[in-house]
């Protein structure tokens, strides 16, 4: 396949709103020796590349400036030591940024095919979900057949997809959301819905569950919503923190709350995870996961779609938060 | 064996300092269906012990109010559907409270067989804080072979049962104390002393590990420390919190410090777990602890012994906190 030097990307001029994303041209990346060139087809837009937008979520050293977490296309070339992958390949990614642009290198171990039956839209807006709740909900969280869940945001694109794969492996999951329209949403999908503008949603989850509590909760709020979450954990129950939408920062709270029924904090960041961490999410997705979406059970919910150029305006839609699923750019 | 209708116990004769502890008198304990009675010839004091005589940590409903979480001694009489032990036994046992008497009835999936070799003094210094740092160390920090933990008060009862416990399983281990003697104490248990007299713990792990920090913290202190053990967990580190003699409250926490690098913050309590919990840790140490004990490598440190009748004193050297191991009292 001939291949241009240059090419189209979507460039943080500065620290700003939507407008300081910038179509702009830079040279096609060559692929390291464990990496794949993949022609980018489509890109998924996450929340913390609107975080990184705002200059608050700094890329690690080594990794690229480009926002874009996740990404589907075809490989068009392979590195020196690239065994899973060839050229031809149609592949969705986990990037380590750089996903908002015609081409992306990307390492090996977190590119996986795509799912039978999926087209690139659907294919790109699978990653970084699939990784964040694999790894979150399941992982940390150890939510399993029998669990019951609580997922904050649950039509975000993570919301949405924690809500599936709690249908699919038996798990009760109650949803947060702040319209009619975002609970139906949740209820279509399985899931018991909380509209947290009319209920105090510890409220609910107490009266619910005969005040047990819930097993897991896939927290995006952090601080604003600490105490609360703690009081909806059941014995042994284990919060996970992914963003903090709410917040970082906690005041005047009781340990007490978490030793006496021996509940669990916990958290973690996709951006800080090593490699080799994303390396076995991927495997662990790749058995697990995989198969579900292959059958066409579990397709991701697709918000809107927007070309390349237009990027400010899916920045835009996400921070309206009006979305229900995932905003995607289409590159070609 | 002639049983006397009476027996001597310790009376928390009001809320109140070591010399509201009283002799008393009252009915032996008629043992129910699933529990033995033990004679007792000695029986551990514990930290919540002293919480319990200040008013500050009730029992739980159906427990009983006489303080004492442990004991050793012989199997007088056996209820109807207990299988495991039978009259004449030695054993020792996790009691739910009514330990500083003369016989106490206890459920049978919480009595253990005296290991070989220990007397009886030895053997009511060893459930409360096995029990404890099984379930906390072990099971909720997930401390393994190759792992390095930092304990928290490491010549208390559960402080020397840790040391002994990561000597025994090829963990390396930092413990902090208050004093030069009870730092050599620590050593001489295989662990790295910290005197946190002289240096800041969170300081001292930070050179130590280059940064890296410890994998399990056991923590005694609570709400004083939880910065500084935040602060000294390693990626995907574990703190445990056990106690609260720094208090409970935390103030103006930043929840990004646990999920940038995947930490968790847990906690237990024995008191708060259920029977079927306790009778689990049982099991666990049956398998994996007594084989230690048997062979003698591993025998609780004594600190000090006092009568019964010497209860009061006993808590107040526990109070002064210059007890380096178990104090025990003795019953017979």
């Amino acid at each position: 396949m001939k291949m241009p030097d240059c090419m189209n990307y979507i460039q943080i001029t500065e620290p700003g709103g939507p407008e300081v994303l910038k179509l702009a041209h830079a040279p096609v990346p060559e692929p390291g020796e464990r990496e794949v060139l993949i022609k980018v087809h489509a890109a998924g837009v996450n929340r913390p590349d609107v975080i990184q937008r705002m200059g608050n979520y700094p890329m690690k050293p080594g990794m690229s400036s480009v926002p874009g977490l996740e990404v589907a296309g075809k490989v068009i070339r392979v590195g020196a030591s690239v065994t899973g992958f060839k050229v031809g390949d149609n592949v969705c990614a986990l990037t380590n940024g750089g996903g908002y642009a015609e081409y992306c290198a990307v390492v090996e171990s977190q590119v996986l095919p795509i799912p039978d039956g999926l087209d690139m839209i659907h294919a790109a807006a699978i990653p970084e979900t699939f990784f964040t709740v694999w790894a979150n909900l399941f992982e940390l969280g150890h939510a399993r057949k029998g669990s019951t869940v609580l997922i904050h945001g649950g039509t975000s694109g993570i919301g949405t997809t924690a809500l599936m794969l709690c249908k699919a492996f038996g798990i009760k999951a109650y949803a947060t959301a702040g319209s009619q329209e975002k609970c139906e949403q949740i209820r279509a999908l399985g899931g018991k819905a909380i509209n947290y503008r009319d209920a105090d949603f510890a409220q609910v989850i107490a009266q619910d569950t005969q005040n047990k509590g819930v097993d897991v909760i896939l927290d995006i709020m952090g601080g604003s919503y600490f105490e609360s979450n703690v009081n909806s954990l059941a014995r042994r129950g284990r919060l996970v923190i992914i963003g903090f939408l709410g917040g970082s920062h906690i005041e005047h709270f009781n340990l007490l709350a978490l030793a006496e029924k021996q509940a669990t904090v916990t958290g973690s960041m996709m951006r800080s995870r090593s490699e080799e961490e994303k390396a076995e999410i991927a495997r662990a997705l790749t058995k697990h996961i995989w198969p579900l979406l292959d059958n066409g059970g579990c397709a991701p919910i697709i918000d809107r779609v927007f070309p390349l150029a237009e990027a400010p305006r899916a920045h835009q839609r996400m921070e309206q938060g009006e979305h229900i699923g995932k905003i995607v750019l289409e590159v070609l």
